[in-house]
């Protein structure tokens, strides 16, 4: 099966206009991505899909680092990459040229994950598996044959690597039907806690996400601490003491400022603070973490690469992994990060929203609990229930759990009409009628 | 004086032709760069220049982020500018939806490096002054105003900052006449040592570069350490023992494989190991560092930000600073920089060659030893003699020495002529005859 094209979309929902998903950083977003399509010579015309969530603006610009790698993909054919998929990995993220844009990190490397999920999507429809099932019945030493080393082996060797998932090969039936039976992967709603939201709305919506089944629940901090302590304490009434709040200051504070602020919010009793500060900082994590025990300090959303994640566990700076499915360059690197979080004992809670998220990273925390780490405990999936409904195969939550996806591939096939509808500029949701969001 | 347009060039040359820059990771790149023209109402006809320096492949995407900036430029005036140079930086570097691609890493960041940096340009040429001259003049509450402290003020405060540009205020006639004296700022010489020139054009560059007075040669090493150890015995050779010598791996090793390398090639006594391993492993460099005392550690031409310099800093990963003009967010986050280095008593020694980056530099290094630093010990900056033939007020480097900058602004605009000819993939060194470099 050979690759005949690669298609490029900017793809951007209006989101600002209602505030979903604005916290401390990202006041207005408008929730984006950059889409691929592979396609194929397949008689069955298989198509492999694959996204990179942004946030608007910019979308462009990564559809345009989608397009630079074009001529490294199309021509191969899905056998010469799977025979090989650390090397096609680097082919695109040590690539000559692009590297310098980089490397491995923002707009190239989201470009190189939306492709690689792209044919990750392609090669579990062509296997006629959901993606978290083809990487379950990987043979191990495929699964580390798919993973660079490079900048990682001082940390966690190949042979390290093949030991583990060999280890975790018995009791993989059980695990999976366990999970089955208890009705899918534990999920968490961030839903009601979005900064730009009224104090009334984010108390009905509180209160609602308790009854939908939801035992955690997370809200965003980070613009004044006394109006964070004000919107705290409204949750932490409408979920109860049992109930389980998390905080995400999306990267607002200086290292010395988190401190100072996590100090008064640790009366709600946070379960984890999330982006205290910069991602780039993996020493001031360090000392967050240190000076606000036994808070839990999380990242990884905006974590660039395995090397800073593997800074981060080295130098006992993180309690919570947040991988992206995006923001690492595709599966590939993912799988990298989950083993190096399996060799560290750090619990893996995939970020999800934005857009196709929640889609992707379902597969991944299966795949994790299959394979990989063996244990839910302290794991938990986001959930932010926007704009599912563009996903021919969108993730479903139920009683508080993402159920077991069942459709081959990756589930990030959107629907060609929300396409067509929300394309940026042309899309009829962005036509003459709707003011261009810049303020 | 009011900006009313922002013009955008992607500009190429051909340097794979003759593995000019050709070092271990980058093989065959063809020297670029997003070329920014900021227009303005002046009746002067003022405007401001700034690049980018990429690699070849990609410079499409940086001049697409670079547009995607426009609607926050194009309209202030640059007073409006200079008032708060903070702000300003701060709207480019942290905006709302566009920080997402990076935050202030990659391709985002390069972006706002050009556009930056021709906004200095712009300042410069308005005041009449090359713009180490504008900066020296600044008062020390200026020049501390244009730094965002966001994210390294637990190592630097806003006041230590000013108490250091205060106490260098004094000398700073001094030391300007002193550099005058001496015909200019130390420079070495990278030209001789690339990867991809056969072993007799290395030593009779080699030989070459020291009759012009250079007393300190970088070579290109990480392919294979036999051959490297053959070059650098050649060189070492060529230069004698009382020549320095320094060595740049690009990135090629993980950690535990550049301690095995320069384990080697110490032999050959380096002055430094340049980019031994990942710009993102400050923990790597910190061991690496560690183990292959005395040979000194040095990076920072990939380095993404003012976050990852403090850290490298902070872990005393770094004996040798490496700033980049366009890889940090243009002189705003140089600045930043200059100061840290200043506080952790490390000497800058930019990273320069590519397109236009000699002329760049050779601004910061004085500014950093007339107003921030006050000596030359330890500190050289790169020279590469390639392209400057392209710039309307090229670098001059004579007798191993920098030569004061004489003309308004940073150096960096191009001659009309180059910009036609090299502009890809319209111009003419780009056209029907000659085949596009892709391999």
């Amino acid at each position: 099966m050979r690759i005949v094209a690669l298609d490029v979309r900017d793809i951007r929902f209006p989101t600002s206009v209602s505030l979903d998903g604005s916290d401390a950083m990202h006041t207005s977003p408008d929730y984006s991505c950059a889409y691929v399509t592979i396609e194929t010579d397949s008689a069955a015309g298989l198509a492999g899909c694959g996204l990179s969530f942004t946030n608007g603006r910019g979308t462009e610009v990564v559809a345009a680092a989608i397009r630079a790698f074009e001529p490294f993909v199309v021509g191969l054919t899905l056998e010469d990459i799977t025979a090989d998929m650390r090397g096609f990995w680097r082919s695109l993220a040590s690539e000559d040229q692009l590297r310098w844009l980089g490397p491995e990190k923002g707009v190239i490397h989201l470009a190189t994950a939306a492709i690689v999920n792209a044919v990750w999507d392609l090669w579990a429809k062509a296997e006629g598996k959901p993606l978290f099932r083809l990487l379950a019945d990987l043979e191990p030493q495929q699964l580390v044959d798919a993973i660079d080393f490079r900048y990682i082996d001082d940390a966690l060797s190949e042979k390290e690597a093949l030991d583990l998932l060999t280890r975790m090969r018995s009791g993989r039936t059980e695990r999976l039907d366990q999970l089955e039976r208890q009705g899918g992967y534990p999920a968490y709603t961030t839903s009601a806690g979005w900064l730009g939201y009224s104090e009334d709305k984010i108390v009905r919506l509180a209160r609602e996400a308790a009854e939908a089944g939801f035992t955690h629940m997370k809200m965003k901090v980070g613009l004044d601490v006394e109006a964070d302590a004000r919107r705290a304490a409204l949750i932490r009434e409408a979920i109860g003491p049992e109930g389980t709040l998390m905080m995400d200051a999306n990267q607002v504070w200086g290292v010395e400022e988190a401190v100072t602020a996590m100090r008064v919010l640790r009366r709600f009793d946070p379960w984890w603070i999330e982006e205290p500060t910069s991602p780039d900082d993996v020493l001031g994590h360090a000392r967050i973490r240190r000076e606000i025990r036994p808070i839990r300090v999380a990242t990884g959303e905006h974590i660039q690469n395995r090397v800073v994640f593997k800074q981060l566990m080295q130098a006992d700076a993180m309690d919570v992994c947040q991988i992206d499915a995006c923001r690492l360059g595709g599966v590939n690197e993912v799988l990298a990060v989950l083993l190096l979080a399996a060799k560290f004992n750090i619990p893996v809670c995939p970020h999800a929203g934005g857009v196709g998220l929640c889609e992707y990273v379902q597969h991944l925390s299966i795949f994790d609990y299959v394979a990989v780490s063996g244990t839910t405990e302290n794991r938990i999936v986001e959930w932010v229930d926007h704009l599912h409904e563009h996903f021919l195969h969108p993730a479903v939550v139920a009683n508080g759990r993402y159920m077991l996806p069942t459709a081959p591939g990756y589930s990030i096939e959107m629907l060609p009409s929300s396409i067509e509808r929300f394309e940026f500029p042309g899309g009829s949701a962005w036509g003459a009628s709707r003011p261009k969001v810049i303020q």
